[in-house]
């Protein structure tokens, strides 16, 4: 069995169905990856363990989504050094423009990288951990480029 | 010596002259209190440890001030149960709706008590420290009394 | 029979449903408080009398929610020196964000603490009241723990 | 000497500068007028004397100019069924956004009429005072339509 | 027959629904007023006839309402002197946000007394107009009085 | 003497440093233009008559640029079917949201072709032009093509 | 049969229920124009060799619609200097702000004529496009005229 | 002599003072770039040309800044699938709302990874390339944990 490399987390279970758009793309490109549902604020604890053992368990990126005041990513990067996707999603009355500032608008230091509100940031998301780990991965890079051309065809 | 009853954190040194109001208050009140720099992002372990022993230490209200992805209060609300009181500040381009809605917009069950951006929210946030303080103790609540008739007549 | 502890004031009945929230909390966790319906435009001498007679009936800690120019906590914290926390309502077309600048947006001097826009806003307004409640009262400050632990395993 | 028929109400006296474009209009116009410094939230009781006592000493309308939660237009029309122009004032780090929607988003049956934000909203509310003043007073009427006339000669 | 004292304009019908509030509140103060429907941009001639004429008429306060880059008012406002309230409506994607702006944001020398967004903008607008036509008019002035009166019982 | 083409007009003189940068770009194409002061709420007799006659005059594009609730572009919009480019432009405090959203947020019928707020609008809003009189004039034609290759040469 | 005058891209096939009201417009001015769907990211390739050859197959203006971070109007732009007139379209959940900015905010050299956000925008985009062609072609500026005519009428 | 890793992109000469924030970081971490100055709209060719070769040269993350309608991130995405980051910059009276919603907004399908608006931006964009590049460089990696604990020793 292969290890994860990617770790999908997420502040409350009813932001599923927005990650799943990420799932989706993970298993189209047969990237192993693991989902998990902690919160920055509800549980720190649970999230900064989790976020300090990313590493050394093997996972290479973690994409993080929340809503609201939405801390999440940004949590996970304070606790790891590999490079952490934020995915804002728009639970909120304010649709999202308070999850995509919370997320975006890191202080120098500990970058998050950002991606649009809602489903099309949830695919990106995982699209976006596939170029990375097709660096060093010839068989992502592959299928990354035969997406390209699939979607090409599907426009 | 009295013990420190408030604890104004802030995200960087160079949110000093926000936070100053805030100290200047708590001065005026003769509330003890204490100052220091941490951030949720860069030190999260310094932030985490001295969110959690706020309470042991006889500190009773925390107020933290930050800009951008202001995450700070949060974070520390995340840490204690003490009251938190948030300031956000304008110190990106964007003038502090992010900072704003990254303290305020916080999810159901950790609450952040989120004063308004800049200097008039640093100075509000340490009345709003002392009037939570003044349920317990007549001398604050007399001040309190006292400085809105000053107040009144410097109108 | 107890004392109320915590007001609850809104500016419409048809806040009710998002007020609720806090109404909830507050049961959970046996603090008594009242409900009120008054009207910082509509109804300011009622506003007024109310506001001004908190602290004397042992009222500690008032809760207001409004929608729109939502004036309703600042008009109630320029009454009384206890502390007010304020519920910005998305009751009108721009979705909360007037009730938000609206609620916390407060000048130097008359400090309101804002929550976050609607239901978690309300549920968080009532949990910040009982963390302030928690400094004088052990049995509280006990179950806003527990609270804490319950969420934690909820997540 | 002639009774005052407009009354020019600011929050701070730091509002002075932006509310003098409105004093300009009303000399040029020769409308007897006064000017009060008095704030919703630090001075209420002063606001609801002054507001409840205006129609009674002859005014007949009322502009309110005020910054950040701007709420003191919508104080004044809350203790008084005079018309009410409201002037939104930039002096907080959101320029403005936040005065004018506090003071426009007013609920349904206590109405404020806003104008723009700053000097522009300053001068323009003293100039529907004189359009009000002017259903009833040929003179001002004549004067409303000269000042019309030497505005497009000097466009 | 009395003639009539308020116009309501509206650039378009489908804003009726939304304009019927301004009319309810002027048949509830037995205030004669007239209902046109004419756009800023599809009939200017007709708007600066139909403005143009108003005074000659004996209208004493045009109400204006329309959305998205909402100029009617402003458009009436360039051709009369008569008072003239704005009722921005939230028929774009924005919300109202774009025709809050259009309408409220007037330059100096020419106002329009912007209200709140759609149905509270509305029934304030009437509410505002019957303020205006109250200062000469005992029978409007007593009703306005009583007006409030019902709704400080309904609150 | 070539008659003039584009017709640049401006709601205020004080707008005329943000508008010369489209009269610079008309220059250096040679394309023949005049300037306009006339404002759609001042003067809006004079915008009227101007718009009206434009195109019996030769003009074949109006250029408007205009700030706040920037109406002019569409007021020329309205009295005439000749192409009509908005400039919005960022004179009040909100930094030209309010002329952006009043200019480009035309209703159904009657288009306004916005450009950029500001300098970069004015300049855009002339190389449009020259774009829609390419389409009959080979030389312009010609010198578009020129101009863009100068500027990639330049960056 | 006429060559195609008007050429409508969109960055989707999910965007033509929305660019369908810039059909309508132009078959109900006989303008031929064709209907492309190609992304200014998911396939590059052919949005340049599309934009590249719409002036050499006899297109005069290219109306491109598309949503959030909306980059196919300027890139269009990029690749041909006939004017190009930008739909943003409002399928994301800032419903329209996104696409609004990104079309509008064009950098001085390349220009976009926006219209408004969706259905009003795509539809007004082919009337600026009939008012472009009517310039050299009498039939449609006779049709632009009675178009408004009709319009009139409607109102 | 290295392989350039990175390269640094950006629209304009005068967007460098930002972008420099994320070449003193790359040149800390020892980590070889290149500078490249190519407009998404000005020179779509180069862009093009450039952003196709990225990979074939072995650079490994590219970053792009760029203001107001910042495509460049996007259109450097199209043409590439190796990971893109993007950094808006303010450099419109818009302040950079312009510049992030257009960079972070992409359609699903061509992610790029938006850092915050300006210097913080530029300076997390090559820490998140650093943390890119560590995945496969260990020596990277050791800088990338030095460089937080320098950053926890300066708060």
């Amino acid at each position: 069995m292969k290890k994860n490399l990617v770790a999908i987390v997420m502040g409350s279970g009813s932001d599923r169905p927005i990650m799943e758009e990420a799932e989706k793309v993970l298993k189209n490109f047969n990237i192993p990856f693991e989902v998990k549902v902690t919160s920055a604020h509800r549980t720190p604890e649970q999230t900064m363990e989790y976020a300090k053992t990313l590493e050394e368990r093997g996972i290479r990126v973690a994409i993080a989504g929340a809503g609201a005041a939405a801390h999440l990513a940004g949590a996970v990067a304070a606790w790891t050094t590999l490079p952490v996707i934020g995915v804002p999603i728009d639970s909120s009355p304010l649709k999202g423009l308070d999850s995509l500032l919370s997320t975006v608008q890191m202080p120098g230091g500990i970058p998050v990288a950002s991606m649009a509100i809602g489903k099309a940031g949830a695919k990106n998301a995982a699209l976006f951990a596939a170029a990375i780990l097709a660096l060093s991965d010839p068989e992502i890079n592959k299928k990354l480029k035969e997406y390209r051309d699939e979607m090409k065809k599907a426009v």
